[in-house]
């Protein structure tokens, strides 16, 4: 069965973003892992409010990608050419897409999606990328209340620039 | 000047403790850097809340320690043979402190004290042992609008467990 990523940047004091959405705060200079992640999959899941985000500030969707965006809005096209557009709750329709042919599917976020997806238990993976930075107030991941969920460390890297890489799996 | 050093275990998901306090989560069949960590220390600051804890559970203080308790409530004899009672917010006496002699001092917890401590810019050192596991709900360190803080990570391991212990000295 296909694997559920989720990969993100936080701060140490676990926000993905600032309270408006910004990650100016986060390494650029350096691929930090991104391209090795990338060869391994094929699908993109994205929330609404981060799909709106990368529009506002033109940011490209992931080319080559799948990209679904799950949205409770009503009167989306499906899709638009570089985006797929998901009506309601993303638990079904992402237990489906795992049972499909396929490479990995990352998780991108936001935090509601990341949220409701693990739990869902739909997540497989869990790969954090820690900035050496107290942001303060923000956008947090794991905002909500979850299940108790083990997690097993299956790789860890800290780059020279202090930013610290924890994979974790996701028991069950 | 004596350096203040918070030192916590988290979940990756930046509890310190179940909604009830309870640690009961946390690995406790190793030594994890802790005897290292109390050779650099003479010095304990634990809130009031946490003291309460220790003492519900028949947890001893810190022996040949210094510790001290921040409580707002009144009416405590101010030393009770283990840990001196400090009336009213904490910045101030830890301010002092730093100024006295001494080895560094522990910022034990929890997450209140050491906001509390992270806003008035009082903290040089801040360790976290993060476990393994979403906890899902409960304290969180880090709870409260902080200022936004640059760190400089210069100590990291990751034990056979899965447990990663990340050391980060904070920038001024």
């Amino acid at each position: 069965m296909r694997r559920v990523k989720l990969f993100v940047a936080t701060s140490l004091d676990n926000y993905i973003a600032r309270p408006d959405g910004a990650v100016d705060w986060l390494f650029t200079d350096g691929d930090y892992g991104m391209s090795d992640f990338f060869a391994s999959i094929d699908t993109v899941l994205l929330g609404r409010h981060t799909h709106d985000w990368m529009i506002k500030h033109g940011m490209p969707f992931y080319r080559g990608m799948k990209n679904f965006v799950f949205t409770h809005q009503a009167g989306r096209d499906t899709y638009d050419g570089h985006v797929e557009y998901v009506p309601g709750h993303a638990a079904e329709f992402v237990s489906d897409l795992k049972q499909q042919d396929g490479k990995s599917i990352w998780l991108c976020g936001g935090a509601e999606l990341a949220d409701e997806l693990i739990r869902a238990k739909l997540v497989d993976e869990v790969s954090v990328a820690v900035h050496p930075r107290l942001l303060g107030r923000g956008i947090r991941l794991f905002g909500t209340v979850l299940p108790e969920t083990e997690l097993k460390l299956i790789e860890h890297k800290a780059w020279p620039n202090g930013l610290v890489s924890l994979t974790y799996e996701v028991m069950r």
